[in-house]
């Protein structure tokens, strides 16, 4: 009760910015005494700090304010992509403390290698973070497939052919016994709480992201609230039946969306086989900006492939506004390269099907970029310290 | 403040059921003067009642348990669908207290009669509860079409022609300052609520709900709260591009999933123009039997008729599972009557494409039929009594 009690003022307080403790028991209906209790207990986490005197009312002494700290509370984000892996450390006073991209080969590499390099990447980045005086809550990993959530494992990796992958075991192994929990979560999910925490200050409850990869995935943000499904896998629009040509999937069936609007299906649309637009070795921001640059110039067959791949963008993601209605659509992955020529042609789509005939869906590129999924993982493991502060162990 | 820890209490005692005044203390944080107050308070409002004498501890004096209450607390709910109204009035207890339906034939009738009708209905249901010392909440009428929640229009009515007609005021005026506050709400999101209430108690948090009459409408569940989208259009899953013959959709585009899916398809699908089938003057329930009745015979074409929408049917709705991974889905309105030939093949279809190799779905028809969105109305209009339950007058 009391660690609950705790995790509802820290909510209050990150919901409502910092107010004296009378305001806060007023507020939440605690009573004073243990609101006080509770906020001692909290600043000696170092989850609150009380500052500069502030007064309540009109009468009697004033109070110090009480506002959120947590900036030696850190959680930490990564992503394994195809063809890289990005980390995200993030405090709890909302400042990203580490961020890195780097490349990684996943696809050509051996399990045991990219455990490895994984599992160094994040031993560096804990290490690193410890040394300057942080408490790392969580580490949340996003697998580039589908998640079993109850084992920790990877169940399938429709682009990598992996099959039942132990990722939190073996990482687990790897790190050792003094290193964070680590949990899995699917990267559109966690690319979705990362852009909603940047735009919600703007008022943006209901947000959806889709994510532009080789495979494509939706997260669901709806009234403030990340959309999981009841076993985790909302968001698998990649598979929805709109390709009318039925190109074949490698999820083993045929005309998922994702074989028209994925990367895969863009790159092979926008260059023939000889390219060097399809050369693994090359990094794909690299491959990407050069068709960005070659739309800009005007090349016809590089705006071809754009107006293909929109034509079809702009199919399902009309479908899923029927469904969810959201505020914001935002478009990760490639597509952020091309912002310019997909979210025009979009925004009239959705505007001529759209039944809603108030305001407008704010349709935007994501900002993030690659490190939205790393963002999310990390901001997704600092959920715990708002659910049980005592996670976050006091001062000796 | 107050109003607010009132609403905890009422909410707290919802999920977990009686229990003292000292339990209710520790267990929302309140200080146990505040939280005695507060039971009072409700208890003289009629929203909690205390009952038998329990010991909360090992030690101390025993207390009363505290339990919900409301008997005499309700709402209401009116769906006016296209040929019927229903009608249901559920107390605060659970209780569902008035019930009814009556063919109502909204398509035909000049809008004034609609409506003193419609008002009609409700003068009658709130004087009965009034009479028998109810307080009436609220009610929800729920219109066949687009709703503008601002300004409590129906903005659109597809299947009736309807533009802009300004019901909850239509509604107001003829019920009188001292009737309840209307409000409007999709008959889709209603149904979703009184379905998700009834198998709530099972553990079931995430709950899809797929109207089928003439038009199509999902309302949606996750994880225990109704989505209702940015301004409330969830769910408008009856425009879902699906249908490759593009037939004309009263909506004015081609295509749409409710013109091969809906009740209209399926009637032309099971029975010549001259069948009288295709009578409004005949009861929807009846002509709905007959053709139950003719599939249970084996008859050929209404056999057709049920795979063909089936095979529709599950299309769509593999869509909405890969989007929002329900661990249930509801088939409502005409789908009810056809369960045992509509259910198998469409739990085959969603197992067939299903990524998440877990648990099965649970597909099943409504038990609650037609009078299913009333109730969730009603439910709907109880809600704000738990959010403030000042605005139930306490006792004189």
């Amino acid at each position: 009760m009391r660690a609950a009690n705790m995790g509802l003022l820290l909510r209050h307080l990150r919901g409502h910015g910092g107010r004296s403790r009378a305001q806060l028991a007023s507020e939440t209906g605690l009573s004073k005494a243990t609101t006080s209790s509770l906020i001692a207990d909290l600043a000696a986490r170092g989850l609150v700090r009380e500052g500069e005197l502030v007064r309540g009312g009109s009468v009697g002494r004033p109070g110090q304010t009480v506002t959120l700290d947590g900036a030696n509370v850190t959680g930490i984000g990564l992503e394994l992509s195809v063809d890289y892996a990005a980390l995200t450390a993030v405090s709890l006073a909302g400042t990203v403390v580490r961020e890195s991209v780097v490349p990684l080969d996943v696809a050509h590499l051996a399990l045991d290698v990219v455990f490895d390099r994984a599992a160094a990447y994040l031993t560096r980045a804990v290490d690193s973070l410890r040394e300057a005086g942080a408490h790392v809550v969580g580490i949340t990993v996003a697998p580039p497939g589908i998640i079993d959530y109850d084992t920790g494992t990877l169940r399938f990796a429709p682009n990598l052919g992996w099959r039942g992958v132990p990722l939190v075991a073996e990482l687990s192994e790897r790190l050792g016994p003094e290193a964070p929990p680590i949990r899995l979560e699917n990267d559109a999910k966690l690319a979705a709480v990362a852009e909603f925490d940047r735009v919600a200050p703007q008022g943006i409850r209901d947000l959806l992201y889709l994510s532009g990869e080789v495979g494509i995935g939706a997260g669901i943000v709806a009234d403030g609230r990340l959309v999981r499904g009841y076993s985790g896998f909302s968001g698998e629009v990649g598979h929805l039946p709109l390709d009318p040509t039925l190109t074949p999937c490698n999820c083993g069936r045929r005309g998922c969306w994702e074989t028209i609007v994925g990367l895969t299906a863009f790159l092979r649309l926008a260059a023939d086989p000889g390219d060097s637009l399809h050369d693994p070795k090359r990094a794909l921001e690299d491959r990407l900006l050069t068709l960005a640059d070659r739309a800009r110039a005007g090349d016809e067959r590089t705006l071809v492939a754009l107006a293909t791949v929109t034509e079809r963008l702009a199919l399902g993601l009309g479908i899923l506004v029927d469904v969810l209605n959201p505020k914001m659509i935002v478009l990760g992955g490639y597509y952020a390269f091309f912002g310019e020529f997909i979210l025009p042609p979009v925004q009239a789509a959705l505007a001529e099907r759209r039944l809603d005939e108030g305001s407008a869906i704010v349709l935007a590129t994501s900002e993030l970029g690659l490190i939205s999924t790393a963002r999310g993982g990390a901001l997704l493991a600092l959920e715990d310290v708002f659910t049980d502060p005592t996670v976050v162990a006091g001062a000796d």
